[in-house]
């Protein structure tokens, strides 16, 4: 594959790691390439610029794997990216739960690993290493030395790479129930099987932990779009008085249940199954306060198209869950939204406060934890974004 | 004052904390007014806005008060937002050492407050607040029981507002030497009537932590403008191995090395005093290298015009301190420059890494502490950022 005559090439030498379809030579043997087949990018002047992976139906036509030409994608290559990723995480982390894999940045495009002490859950989310998942799987286990190694399927990204939705147990057997995860003094249980991705999400981690040191004796916290229990746990694990889960799905109440359960922090935790937002509405007709108010939902905005309807849901949620928040209390706003950056985000956050009438100062942004790392050229698209106000 | 006919009042009836001399009717009274002056701020139809602090030499002519236009600007007032600011520090710290007025976030444009237990430190820079000082040491007294306050005068904003430059004793007795604080598990020593603004930085508190985090039984650190010790001593409390500042500041290493003794880790501590480029180099030419590296320069680039030069001077320092990163270390770049934002400070970073022939993987981006809120309709202006680089 070759870069068009007159397309600068010094991005990709200097570690751009994808190529636009626009910017390729590409004739009928190009785009008649099956999703994931490998191939050796070329400068217009024939110079090898490294191995890519090739998706012929993607704006982003190559991803690249390996700046050395010569390169062999085998199970030694996989174990020298995954020893790479897994010292980084044993730097960061005590215990073996964390994400191993987090795509480009750990060198692997399109594919995340996600670890749980002695289970591995991979989403092969890219048509290249779904077609190499026994190599990745192996080395896998070899560099972790887990027991269980499972396959999740359920990525969005692997029908625009012509995948199928199976997953499966690629080693040892699948547990047989929710499985016991530690993070920030809490312990929260991930349903690694039947629950939404990989049952449980990492990314939050810094911020439930800042959450937590909100937390002084008898804090009460309302915890909205609540999934397994993120914020909610982790600061009745620092002390609150009471914390109260609110999601519109029951497996995922169920969990947080058993979380608190599993904490001994079952007394102190309640939950409230419905739509956000009208749960919001109740309780606010209900004149109901809390000191610490987070609303964690899904991605309003997972798109360009869908963006500013995304900013009004979440002005709407700020503007909902302000009234909720004790003077003097703090409110945390997050948002897991492409396509709203964070200044969008803040601005939408900062008017559905003001609407309520409340004023609000902005004392911490977080983002991801840091085993969800940035390639330092993509960092422009950093997903995961936590503001939080104090009221 | 009053606002333009054609100026849209909302912003400020929404929360805008300024208003630009172009906005306003500047006839040859108000432009006689001398800085400080407290006015009654009207819009085009004479309805009352609030009460705003007026310095006609300025293009911030008006900084609003309290939008409340029948506020008396005494004592009890000056107490009241006091009081709202140690509740929220009261709730984020557990020992009183933090910033406690963080300006216009905590409703006093242009005042700057740092408490260091008993002492606490007024930095008013702007002319209104220089002309209450009685009654805002008054209310700090009162709301926080200090028995020590100081007023710094070293402020550059001083000047701008026609204020001099004479510091002193407001209340109690000057401590007559450097004042511990206690930070992340270490003790700083602070020079509180000597040093460098009030002495002690607390903004990079949380990203001394996210340092720390990263230390390991026998971890190297290289802490480069190390000022009173800053992450190296964070970072040698959690436990790494040895720590070498580097600073251009014999005063500041004094009181590092002070710092490091009082918390019992003088052995794994040593310093070097120069130019941080002169010792980055020298450093390179011995081939010595540290598992983690920190560079926290002064502003670079502190205004638009020093925007370009100071960006080259990122690049360079990423540059000269990427080789000094052992393989699998992490590199922390940080930037106090309002003018270089977290965009354009990022890309310098990267490329610096990139010409020093490292590639890094962004695993962490923090901010000022929450000690040091933003006025949301102001957020833009954050100016401290700290990138952490996986090498």
């Amino acid at each position: 594959m070759r870069l068009k005559p007159k397309v600068n090439a010094r991005p990709v030498r200097h570690g751009f790691p994808w190529v636009y379809a626009s910017d390729l030579v590409t004739d009928r043997r190009t785009k008649a390439l099956a999703p994931g087949r490998i191939a050796l990018l070329e400068d217009s002047g024939r110079e090898p610029l490294g191995l890519v992976a090739v998706n012929p139906g993607s704006k982003i036509i190559a991803r690249m794997l390996d700046r050395d030409p010569s390169a062999t994608i085998d199970r030694a290559w996989f174990a020298a990216r995954l020893s790479r990723a897994f010292a980084l995480r044993d730097r960061l982390f005590d215990a073996p739960f964390y994400r191993l894999i987090h795509a480009e940045a750990d060198g692997l495009p399109g594919v995340i690993i996600d670890r749980f002490g002695d289970t591995c859950v991979i989403q092969p989310n890219a048509a290249w290493a779904d077609a190499l998942l026994p190599e990745l799987a192996g080395a896998l286990a070899e560099v972790t030395g887990v027991s269980t190694i499972l396959k999740n399927a359920s990525g969005r990204a692997r029908g625009l790479e012509g995948l199928d939705e199976e997953s499966g147990v690629l080693l040892g057997v699948a547990p047989d129930g929710p499985v016991p995860v530690p993070m920030n003094g809490a312990t929260y249980m991930a349903d690694l099987t039947g629950g939404q991705k990989t049952g449980l999400f990492y990314d939050q981690r810094p911020n439930h932990a800042f959450a937590a040191s909100l937390v002084r004796e008898g804090t009460a916290v309302l915890d909205v779009f609540s999934h397994v229990g993120g914020f909610g746990l982790a600061m009745l694990a620092a002390g609150a008085g009471t914390a109260l889960a609110v999601d519109g799905s029951a497996p995922a109440l169920e969990l947080a249940r058993a979380g608190a359960e599993a904490s001994a922090m079952a007394a102190r935790f309640d939950t409230r199954q419905g739509d956000a937002f009208d749960v919001l509405t109740a309780l606010g007709e209900e004149g109901a306060t809390f000191d610490v108010v987070i609303c964690d939902p899904p991605a309003f905005a997972p798109s360009k198209q869908s963006l500013e309807a995304g900013l009004r849901a979440y002005e709407r949620i700020a503007r909902l869950a302000a009234p909720l928040v004790a003077e003097g209390g703090v409110l945390g706003l997050c948002s897991c939204s492409h396509a709203a950056d964070l200044s969008k985000f803040r601005t939408a956050c900062t008017r559905g406060i003001g609407r309520a009438g409340r004023e609000g100062r902005l004392i911490h942004t977080g983002f991801a934890g840091p085993d969800h790392p940035q390639h330092p050229l993509l960092a422009e698209s950093g997903y995961l974004k936590a503001l939080f106000y104090a009221l």
